[in-house]
C-alpha cells in the first residue's frame, strides 16, 4: 500500500512537472530580460499606463487582435490598448511556456489570464494563449509581433 | 487637369504599393521554399489531405485555435484539422506580408482567406491573420508554431 502511494505520488509529481514545464533557450541575461518585460507589461496593463505599454513594442510592431485587421505601429497599438474611461484591467498575468533567443530576435509562446473591472463593478475573467516575436533594439527586448486568442472556460 | 490626373494616379499607385508590400528577408532558396510550403498547405487543405497537412508541421509543433487550449504534436494537429464527413474547404489562400529567415528558424505573418462548403451546399467565407514560426529540419521548412484569428467582415 505504501509502495502504491509512492508510485501514485511520483506519477502525479511527474504529470505536474511535465504539464507546467517551461523551456527557455538562450543566454540567461536575454531570457531574464524578456521575463521581466512580460511581467512589466502586465504591471503596465494593470496600471492603465498606456505609454509604458507602448514602449514595450518596437516602433514598427504589429498586433493581431481578434476580429480586426493587423494593427501596425506603436501609436496605433497604444490607441488599441487604451480602455474606455472607468474600465480597468484589475489582474493580468503572462505565463510563458517557451522562450527561444535567436541572436537579436526571439520567439515566445504561452498563456495569459486577466480580470477586467467594469464601470458597474462587475468583473470579467478571461484567459488565452499567445505567440510573441521579439527584437533586441539598442540592447532592449521589444515586442515586434504580438498575436493571441482566447480560451473559452 | 492632366497633371492632376497624373498626381492622383501616382498617389493611388503608391497607396496600392504600400498596402500590399511584402517583405522577404533571407536567402532566396529558403524564402521560395516557405512560399511553396504555404501554397502546398492551402492545396492540402482544399484536397482534405490530412497527412499532407500534418507533414507541414514539425513532430512537436503547436497550434493555437480560437477558444481552445494549445494543441501539441503532429497527431493531435491532424485530428484538429480533420473536418466532419461531407464538409470541405473549397478555397484556401495564404498571403504572407513578411517572411524573415534567421538561420534554421524563420517567422512569417500575413493574412489568410477561405471558403467552407457545408453538407447543405451552403458556402461560408472567412478571412483572418496569422503568425507562423518555422523550423528547418533536414533541409525542409516545417511549421513549429501556428497561431491565427479571424477578421470580421
Amino acid at each position: 500500500m505504501k509502495q502504491l502511494s509512492l508510485i501514485l505520488f511520483l506519477f502525479f509529481l511527474f504529470s505536474y512537472t511535465t504539464t507546467t514545464a517551461q523551456s527557455y533557450s538562450g543566454n540567461k541575461e536575454d531570457i531574464n530580460s524578456i521575463l521581466t518585460n512580460l511581467s512589466n507589461f502586465s504591471k503596465a496593463v494593470m496600471a492603465s499606463d498606456y505609454q509604458k505599454i507602448g514602449n514595450a513594442y518596437t516602433i514598427d510592431a504589429k498586433i493581431f487582435p481578434n476580429n480586426k485587421n493587423i494593427i501596425k505601429g506603436k501609436n496605433a497599438i497604444i490607441t488599441y490598448w487604451t480602455l474606455p474611461e472607468g474600465i480597468k484591467t484589475k489582474y493580468h498575468k503572462i505565463n510563458p511556456e517557451e522562450i527561444k533567443i535567436i541572436g537579436n530576435e526571439a520567439y515566445d509562446y504561452g498563456y495569459y489570464e486577466g480580470i477586467t473591472l467594469k464601470t458597474d463593478g462587475k468583473e470579467i475573467s478571461w484567459k488565452g494563449k499567445y505567440v510573441i516575436v521579439w527584437k533586441k533594439i539598442n540592447q532592449e527586448w521589444k515586442i515586434y509581433l504580438d498575436i493571441w486568442n482566447n480560451i473559452r472556460d
